[in-house]
């Protein structure tokens, strides 16, 4: 249906299900790990039992087997409406899964070699790997070693990072000679030379524990790391697998988005009487926010799914065939949703203007938003304007 | 994949490559019957010649057999591409098709009988049936005479009225006693009674020919009426029909809108050069807003196509379940057709500032969409927050 | 008060006395002028009579003595009430007034001598002067002549072009050697080799006659050009006549909005009964926004008036503190404008959606705001990023 | 120049060099204060030392004389732009000030003198006096005791309340018989049967500390009590006062944007090169958000001065002029500094998302706009709805 309320597989249906029995517990944490900054990991380990750090694994390897990205951000968008700091984070395990069941498929045998001992850890249910993408600083690099790799570095807003059993990192290659290479390196949280800062203190997020790590000389085998092309350059195959590793954060926003509404509507409906005409009309609005936000959503992942296994002559239309609507998609959800959130508290009046009310929460939450990989604000209008003008930039 | 862009059944498409052979001709007639006020017979009997009148006829009673109202509000986007008038009149038709099917499905003996007539007449290729539906003044009536009914009333807003050969009109029975009925009135253009006003001078969709119709005891025989409910009283159930019927037109904003944005941007990367940053933030955010539009509306439409053939135990849910998305979708259309028009003449510049350019044309005809039936603005928030609200009114 | 209720000055306040009781009359002519795409000769000579077309000169030279920018924009303002395209037109004539009394004071000898002649004539009530800026291709020339100049070049959207007695056409001179120089050239509409095309069909402002003029070596003496500094380069100091000269006209957009609200407003009151939810909130909406237009300009006049005449050490700093809030307050003016016609039209219905219907004609006039001189949006986000980040373009 | 650029009394330039000189410590004081939810003692010893706390205290009481709204608004916008939270608390101050002035002129004697002590007690620069006004229950009540009166009630959102020296508690009268009267009760924080929370944990304004005060039967001398009007009723002459005692707090939100969009426009000049596209579109669209709310307000602010001190045969008419155009500006006021804080993160980018962040500290200060008294949104679409339409209620 396209409209983010129903699974489009069995699989994540079964998913679903599962988060909507472990919801209320969810819930129950999400205040105070808000208020301390903290992650919940008993919430996580009791979601871990029932398979949902393995649910993208493929069920071969023991996982629950959910493929569809669409579903993956239904999952993310019902964990979001009862903790978005959560969903935030447990979208990069989910989405681990569906990247690494398609490196087990179109990758080297080195990199086939290492998805699949990947997946397998995630079915294990005690594996939560945490991915590392944005430097803090000059970029992290791998230098050649007598044995491997030395990796080094900074990375910042690396969710659940004090926790997370393992990290994927990304990097460049620094060799003698030749181009450097893009690479994606797995390592332990236990590796020698690896640290986790834990201070985080997000305006909203809280429970993410998006903190800082370093990498100082960590020692890396040859067998844990996926080499890619070279650096630089744009190269618009990329925006194919960018969409589908992103786009499921979206879903954190949606979720904000209708729980916000949900909570504003009930405290409305509570009141009782005959509402105000402003009232009126705000509810109705929202409404159509909230409607616009999962309709915009809905398509964009349907259409991600559907070019997901779908070759091209091109392979650079095909990554713009799916990263532009998942751009406007995202204008949509990050406008409609910080609107949707606004509007709540205006119906809801000035108790929602405390530190840990749920509406406060969610305000401060959904202007994250704005700062999703990959692409900035200024960054996607000059996309969207050269793809539409036939700029050659 | 619900964001408008491709039919969903192989009839559409047939409907669709059809009008796409014609688009050529009906967009250089489009701006002289703007001018003119005039609707494009020539047009249109080049489209009758190739079926298009019945298109939504049953195939085995002669007709191209489209049954989806996705598909047809598809192929009245692609119409309104080139003439948004055209559109809005042969949605009439179009839609005619889809509701006599209903009604050959589900209704009386009578019903049946009638339907059945019409959708033949339909793919006959000579019968083009206007419909007439809102009042000038009290509600058009059907008495009882000696032999069938005589109809008398007058109503405005009536598409194609000088160029139909039919009418369908909606009427109330005036029964000696007893409870008044809703009912639909199939009457040909040439009977006793029925004149015609020529004097449809619009601010936009100018072709239509929306002109004012009389009926001055008008003898219609018994077969000619389908007879329904008790006028009066809310119905939740007769949303659905409402939505199957109206939300076609929705094709018409969403065309309007597309063109606007192919038109405004081919003359920006006509220009050359390096567009200043204003004309690409704008392009970026028109095709936002067009692309919000096109997955609003796709969503509500394959909505619309899902929940017509299905049964409720509560035929009112049903008709909610069709009718709030259609509303959602209605807004967002609206307001994003309009946005995108007024961009577009930006980006263009005073050039469009010409009665009859392409995008003064847009800007004219695009503001109807705020006055197509069912709902008001203000009926639509009275009705979305009640629902959302559960206001008893 | 800046709120652009109340005239600053005793001469303004008595213009708008005269317009007052002009007002019905012209209110009455106006809707056949819209249709027709013609002038209203007739309402002028009456407004004429009463001293209007002199307003703007000083009492000494026979006028009303109106020196104040913000009393002409309120004296347009109220003009727009009734008729937008009269109030476009004459905002040229009191604008005029305006800037030869700044000649007067500011000019060399001849300039002076030639602005006296000007107002003199202006305050005969018998000089209707249009003013000629947009070139339709290459700039309009003076090419220098055994005597005088001889004046050859093709000026489009020239209000009141038909009908004017004079004209002042921007052009610049093309020397045997030397830098090009900017002027201003005066001559009367019969001047041979000066032609007026008939065929102004606008999508609004129809009443204004906005056409396009050629001039085929047309002979001007040396006595009817205003001399300037040389073409080209960006003088920051030229912006302060820009602002005097051009702002007065987004008095048009605040006429054209203030009788749209009061029309609908008085339109929703004559229904009687409980308004809807959504209508009490977009009166409340509207009346919101037309207090943000009326601020936003109302500031920005007071704000020309009172650099107008202050001497400034850097005259760029001077330019740039009249152009910045005079742009500003133009995109509040557009969009405001444009946003309550189209909400007002929203709550009146349908039967706005004709030809003449008053709402129609402001929904068509109100888009031309976008297009009036000096800066396009484009130019003027350039602009204001600009001087905002200190680029140096 | 209603604009908000300048003050509009001497006295009123005075308090503004004052504060400018206090500026940076207040500056560095804030971080912690919001971090910590405390409000900052030293800072306003300090101010108290200048003569801050009896600004709005008539000269020859010993104050500076600062008699404006206006200037009272900008004196709160300025302090705004560094501290939010002492801005709006320390508004109640300088209001008080106002207010108590307007009593020394119009009320009775026993009201004078009340009034002229607690103008006496500001300018000591001693006394910190906070308002009480949002009953958390029943309304706090006045009970006749054997000597004056015993207050007794429960009172939210008192800003200030953990430090003040005194209160002024908005109350009515308990009579034997006879109606209820409005009444303000004036009481040392000291006094017995007084409770004051130390619970604040706002969402934003956290060094206001906006806590809960209780009053368990306090005995008030009849000295200390100003007794109004009988309770209840609609009194459109209220509105004079409470527009006069509450449009300042806009200042709050003025100096908010003020200060976002001075940090964010800095950060994108400091980055240097050429900036996208859509940043120099973000940041022109910035400006004009703040231009439209400094006109709205300023306007309101000087049309609020004008009526203060003039009387109306027709109190309520004078009431309904001061308060439309302050619900009208508060209504742009609060969507232009949302928007603009927003915007500004969207220029700074993912660092702005934290906790302490100056833009992290106005996203959740900014929102408090929408609380302000005394109108809610719904209430202020009901009043301004009813006003324009001539509805009676």
């Amino acid at each position: 249906m396209s409209d983010l309320t129903e699974p489009t597989t069995p699989e994540g249906g079964l998913l679903l299900e599962i988060l909507a029995r472990h919801a209320p517990r969810v819930a129950a944490a999400a205040e105070e790990h808000d208020r301390e900054g903290t992650f919940p990991v008993g919430v996580v380990k009791e979601l871990a039992a029932d398979g949902v750090l393995g649910a993208t694994v493929p069920a071969e390897l023991g996982g629950l087997g959910v493929s569809s990205v669409h579903d993956v951000c239904l999952a993310v968008m019902r964990l979001a409406e009862v903790d978005a700091s959560l969903a935030l984070s447990l979208h990069m395990q989910l989405c681990r899964g569906l990247t690494m069941s398609y490196e087990l498929e179109h990758s080297t045998d080195a990199g086939r070699a290492l998805a699949e001992r990947i997946l397998r850890l995630m079915a294990s249910g005690e594996t939560l790997i945490s991915g590392a993408l944005k430097d803090a600083g000059p970029p992290t690099e791998l230098v050649p070693a007598s044995e491997g790799w030395l990796l080094s570095g900074r990375k910042i807003l690396v969710s659940m990072a004090p926790v997370a059993s393992h990290f994927v990192v990304s990097a460049r290659t620094r060799p003698g000679s030749g181009t450097p290479r893009a690479a994606s390196v797995f390592l332990p949280a236990r590796t020698e030379g690896l640290t986790v800062a834990e201070d985080w203190d997000g305006l909203g997020m809280r429970a993410s524990a998006s903190t800082e790590i370093r990498f100082d000389r960590c020692r890396i085998p040859d067998t844990d790391v996926f080499l890619r092309g070279p650096v630089g350059g744009r190269d618009d195959a990329a925006l194919a697998g960018q969409t589908a590793s992103s786009i499921g954060l979206l879903g954190v926003y949606a979720g904000i988005a209708q729980s916000a509404r949900d909570i504003a509507v009930a405290g409305v409906s509570g009141r009782g009487g005959t509402p105000a005409a402003a009232v009126r009309t705000l509810t109705a609005e929202i409404d159509v926010k909230l409607y616009s936000l999962r309709t915009a959503l809905g398509v964009a992942l349907i259409n991600t799914d559907r070019y997901a296994h779908r070759d091209f002559d091109d392979p650079g239309e095909r990554g713009r065939r799916m990263m532009v609507p998942f751009q406007q998609a995202k204008l949509v959800v990050n406008r409609c949703a910080a609107a949707i959130v606004e509007d709540c508290m205006t119906l809801t009046g000035g108790a929602s203007f405390v530190s840990g009310h749920p509406l406060a929460r969610r305000y401060r939450d959904v202007r994250a938003g704005w700062f999703m990989q990959p692409f900035t604000y200024a960054d996607a209008v000059d996309r969207l304007s050269a793809w539409a003008l036939g700029l050659d930039e």
